[in-house]
């Protein structure tokens, strides 16, 4: 199982990793392609072209690549993708685009909410976990469920839409409208929520421009406004983890994503927000940490749903 | 298997369900008792001396009893028993207790909201489900939920507390401060509700004085204060029933307790709240239906929870 390589691809919005990794998660060999405005075929197109590279660099390597992973931004039905990120990807063929490209090799694909939680529990922070969860900000905000040691889909794949979480207003500003957590709490909500709050009760003309998440949290400690907006967040945050934790009783709830990173010296104060509103038994036993595998979860997990594949195939042959 | 009886209890904060039914769930005996201000080993005695009686007058029939399934308000900790609304049990040994007058029968303790779960899949509207939710709301709100066709409890058996979800303040009243779901939309807080908004809107002296939930849903046509509190339920009932589906994206959310029987003729306009906020994929594919099993839910799974028990026991035997 050491000479195993297992190609692991990581689709995102705006672009797509591709990592070889043997079955002890080593990685072998890693690239990055920006999707570029890419639609459609075109996406496809240029997953099939890496692959193709990749398994063809692999076998001249003489370690050749016996199984395929990949993680896609939506949900999976029966090999085709729906990724609302992705114009024209409603129901992508994407499982026999990549199974032709791959001579017929093993693919499997999973949405990125799974492949975070699988990731996380075989190479990061979920280790030996059954009841996890793993909650992902960036973009948008998901989260990798797993329930009773399985990961929790729903019925098609789409389980785990956090972002659609219902969440009370805006402390500051007019607004009493309740709002969606992904809405201002997310990686593009973020800079909305500055604008939101500039409006109502900052200056406009000389409140600096915020065009990213990041560029608000490195400037908490010495701007107003970005303190307002992340504190803001920070009760948000707080209180999506205290539903989560009432909900599902877990062991751990692990922060992930591209806003995660930057926010994760935060998270004492998110842990303080969520115990003012999470089941109190629950909220003493779990435990909120820092994604161990960083902008690799996708990556991991992709690799671990590959390698399961190949491992309930060989039990198959076994059995047979 | 249709001469299995069980002993079915369904403990709640005031009162205790009994009934012997079959594999078959065919009922052949049931009683009730009710608490009457009972707590701790109070309450331990009065299950045991009805258990002891039942047992006694069964054996009689020449059909004796073969296993005893429990449902209680709370949780279970190695047959240890948690139940917030008993005084006195925050570590109670029921199962020993009950296993002791039953001369060692086979004894199972599940949590009210897993056997309402488990109640419903095997007599009522969600049978043949694997991804599927019990919406209790009685005098406090739980769910009963099922992953993958496993019961969901976490890693101390509290999952499900959803009761504890953060809502938004209630559009009507100063207060902005957001709440949790069962301090206002429980069968206990929905009379506060009606002192809150009577508080804000209306004449407190000429109010109408609401002293149960059902009181009010009975009201809904003829008082506009009755319809303002039950419509802000509605509100909150629906958000709580949209994220539920953006998190588990199931087939079915069932809707029951004591507020759901005289709250039902509501589901249309819950499921169109509901609307609202949902994941858009998982709102078109879910069905919100009312409990079938009823004021019964507890009762058949904790039967269904021990005819599983004694089936698992009989494999293991046929196994060694």
């Amino acid at each position: 199982m050491k000479s195993t390589r297992i190609l692991a691809i990581d689709l995102g919005g705006t672009k797509a990793a591709f990592a070889v990794l043997d079955a002890g998660g080593v990685q072998h060999f890693s690239s990055r392609l920006l999707l570029e405005g890419r639609s459609g075929t075109e996406v496809g197109e240029l997953l099939v072209a890496e692959t193709r590279d990749i398994l063809h660099h692999m076998r001249q390597a003489h370690t050749p690549v016996s199984a395929i992973g990949i993680a896609v931004p939506g949900a999976v039905d029966n090999g085709y993708v729906w990724a609302p990120k992705i114009p024209g990807w409603e129901a992508y063929p994407l499982l026999n685009e990549i199974q032709n490209a791959a001579n017929n090799l093993p693919v499997v694909i999973e949405s990125d909410r799974t492949c975070y939680i699988l990731g996380e529990c075989w190479m990061g922070n979920a280790r030996d976990c059954n009841d996890v969860i793993f909650l992902s900000v960036g973009t948008g905000i998901g989260a990798g469920i797993l329930v009773n040691g399985k990961v929790l889909k729903g019925i098609r794949d789409i389980g785990g839409a956090i972002g659609w979480m219902v969440m009370p207003a805006p402390e500051a500003g007019e607004n009493r409208e309740p709002v969606r957590l992904e809405e201002f709490a997310s990686g593009s909500g973020i800079p909305l929520l500055a604008s939101v709050i500039t409006k109502t009760q900052h200056d406009t003309a000389t409140a600096p421009k915020y065009l990213s998440a990041e560029q608000l949290i490195t400037a908490y400690d010495t701007d107003p406004l970005a303190r307002a907006v992340i504190d803001q967040c920070i009760i948000w945050w707080g209180m999506t983890i205290a539903n989560l934790t009432s909900i599902f009783n877990p062991e751990k709830i692990i922060v992930g994503g591209g806003v995660f990173g930057p926010a994760t010296r935060f998270i004492p104060q998110i842990k303080k927000e969520a115990e003012k509103w999470a089941q109190p038994l629950s909220s003493r036993l779990y435990h909120l940490e820092a994604s161990k595998t960083g902008q690799l979860a996708g990556v991991y997990g992709a690799a671990r749903a590959a390698l399961d594949l190949v491992s309930s195939q060989n039990k198959g042959k076994n059995v047979q």
